[in-house]
């Protein structure tokens, strides 16, 4: 059993500054009681210098009271009670500390940074036996079992092939917000904030064994300098698995924010291209990226080549398309000739059978046909359409587009072709066809360029693989 | 009174191929019919081959009989028809025609562009007193007096200082769809197709004129070789109001597609990006920075500088846009010693009191100090706020937003400096961002570098008035 485990599957927590205040550890310390009370074997904690009972429990002013055996410590106190209770949690013989309290180097502050540096010798005198989350950051988050540290909601999440490693409080729990709305689906995510212990090197590698992690998303401000570790573990990593990162603090200016923001040092921006480059990783220019290129490379198959089938209802968004293709190193597919005497046969007279496929307002009939003719194409490595649909027509025709995703993902593993799909619709709409393709393993993106990408990512990383072996 | 008025203020309208089946013309001819029932001053006349009545009115087997005259004539009919019903127009004596048919150049065929040169033929004949918007296009949307020849649903839209210029259908109708999600506000639509008479250039001098139009946004596919008219109508235009363009077909691959679409030449693309940059064009790269630049340029006053004053949210977000504007030529502002003293008055513990300004999980009310401190700031010439907020509070706490949202608003007047606002969050709470800020004025986007471009596009605009002054 890998010694990270417990971070992600603990049988007890002492939630340290718990508290039933609506305020920050409100809703940690109510959902891991409560998941105490249905699960037997998880107990949890609460400690609270104050009061007596937290949420109806028995609460302890110190780790120390708690008459049973702790294996994890969440911290959720003020910098200045943080050195004393992580004494206290060591004391008690915790395996791993999730240390959420912010306020330490990111501060700039000498006296914080001092007590930053106190705690990491505390851990390095451990020699390995404790492992530290943190601090400034919000923990983790298993959708496998629903174990959390943070305010993560699971409601009707259903747990995915995604784990995210983050340097950052948001992505530990507003994206978690984003997700269904994204259509994504999480197995673990970690925010790791300043990393006096554990980083991205120990989570790649943990990650990289973890049965359920298909993609790891990766945050990162800044890699310790001159880190040989993180290349040796990027390699080994996107040898088995794609990994795609956002490096934030490309500048200067960001750099300096980086640095305020968790003491972060943001390094030259063109020697993490290079690394990147050499090691197969994925980097993505924000974070909605980030969510998209993670999205397909979770759900869709690697492309045996580099040519596009697109059918499109807007001759405006195939030319952005092409445009899109054409500078991120895909080519449009040359339809054979059969597949366009396949689609003749159907066709009304606005309809263009060349590549791309402007089917404009055709009948859900027609698009079907183009569907499977395209994907049966042998000249088509992957398959890309855009739907582009009034309003009006969607309320009244909307279970028809329903129809061609489901068709659509069966095309798919059928002939082993990866598929994207573009809603260029109001919210709503989108919102509908990502709940759709979900379902279906249909990764539906609102944006063409974007879309796009997302199949250049997909072979990028398939030439990737080719050139390692 | 300028020729073009009559497709935006017909009197009277013959809808030839109109219909009451639900297929293509169905939408145009029920509102129009509908929009005449209730307007005293316009008329609506159906012309249907086979039908006597439509919609309950009378319908007509030619324009030709229809008893009193007629300003536009609305032609919805399959391409071999479009001839016929052209010179039977013409002889009619309609001011202007709305061509709508697809199926001529774009097809390649010969005999198609054939029948395209003889309409054209036919409008030279007429020397100027015919003008002519198609074909393949879905004709003009004035929101100012609910006219339109397309199937646009004018619902709760408010009239707004945006006019769209677009060679595609999907900008004539699709996007007015999008309008109200993405908090854009329009004045004229006018979708172009094949351009055979009525093109950019015209309808550039006409919007200039049009009181209602602060902002135009340009869909492009391509303008008529060596045509110096488009520079110096372009520049015309630019002296007195902003100009958006999305240029199609970029590489060689889009541009094939694009002739394929419009039958349009798309051109060398760099000197597309030359003559933009001359003549003060702002360029987007797709449709959601068309709409975000628009909407910004519509409604915000413009930068004295280029210093932004940022508060954000998310540390990580904030470094985002730190790099977003390091490479778009925008600075971070140096903040003033009195706007830090008035910050810090007021500021808990895990406030970064520098730019950006990152305040994490404070209150409201610290929020608003440090909002008002950065307007106020002498060193600010522009202001960005990134919210980043969780699903549970937003729903407690959504009108303290909205107060936020206010407040910025009043500050942006008071101190005329322009403002925008990220809304980190899924689609829902973007929506209700969005239509907050739309009543007061401030654009709302989703994405972090996307505000950051608004903001730099503000002030590029600026700086190129001040080089032609």
């Amino acid at each position: 059993m890998n010694e990270l485990d417990v971070f992600f599957n603990p049988r007890s927590v002492a939630i340290i500054g718990a508290t039933e205040i609506p305020k920050f550890g409100y809703y940690q310390s109510k959902y891991l009681l409560e998941r105490a009370d249905r699960e037997p074997d998880f107990k949890a904690y609460p400690i609270n210098f104050k009061k007596s009972t937290i949420f109806g429990k028995k609460s302890y002013k110190s780790i120390l009271d708690v008459p049973e055996p702790v294996d994890l410590a969440l911290v959720l106190v003020n910098t200045r009670q943080v050195l004393k209770v992580f004494e206290e949690s060591i004391q008690k013989g915790v395996k791993a500390v999730v240390l959420e309290s912010s306020g330490f180097a990111e501060t700039g502050d000498p006296e914080l940074i001092h007590v930053q540096e106190k705690l990491k010798e505390l851990i390095r005198e451990k020699k390995g036996s404790l492992r530290v989350i943190g601090p400034n950051c919000v923990g983790i988050t298993n959708f496998d079992n629903q174990f959390t540290t943070t305010d993560t909601i699971f409601g009707r999440l259903k747990v995915g092939g995604i784990s995210i490693i983050s340097q950052s409080g948001v992505l530990g729990n507003i994206i978690i917000d984003l997700a269904r709305s994204q259509g994504l689906r999480f197995n673990k995510v970690i925010s790791m904030g300043n990393k006096i212990d554990v980083n991205e090197n120990d989570l790649m590698d943990y990650l990289l064994e973890d049965e359920g992690t298909k993609v790891v998303a990766l945050y990162l401000e800044g890699v310790t300098r001159g880190d040989r570790r993180f290349i040796e573990t990027v390699k080994r990593f996107t040898a088995r698995k794609p990994l795609v990162i956002v490096k934030n603090g490309r500048t200067e200016v960001g750099a300096r924010a980086a640095y305020s923001h968790t003491a972060s040092i943001a390094g030259n921006d063109a020697i993490y291209n290079g690394v990147f480059k050499q090691t197969g990783v994925i980097r993505a220019r924000n974070f909605y990226e980030l969510f998209a290129y993670s999205k397909v490379l979770a759900s869709q198959p690697l492309p045996k080549g580099n040519r596009v089938g697109l059918i499109t209802a807007s001759g405006s968004l195939g030319i952005l398309a092409c445009d899109e293709m054409a500078t991120n190193g895909l080519e449009l597919a040359e339809l054979a000739p059969e597949t366009i005497a396949r689609m003749k046969e159907k066709a009304p007279h606005f309809v263009s059978l060349k590549n791309p496929v402007d089917l404009g307002p055709a009948q859900m009939e027609m698009y079907m046909t183009c569907q499977k003719a395209l994907f049966e194409d042998p000249n088509v490595d992957m398959f890309l359409q855009i739907f582009c649909i009034p309003e009006e027509v969607f309320k009244i025709l909307g279970s028809d587009f329903e129809n061609r995703i489901k068709k659509m993902h069966r095309l798919s593993i059928q002939n082993k072709k990866p598929c994207v799909v573009v809603a260029f619709s109001p919210p709503w709409m989108v919102q509908k066809f990502t709940d759709e393709g979900l379902e279906h393993d249909v990764p539906v993106l609102s944006e063409v360029q974007l879309a796009v990408r997302c199949l250049a990512v997909l072979f990028q990383y398939k030439k990737y693989l080719e050139s390692q072996e």
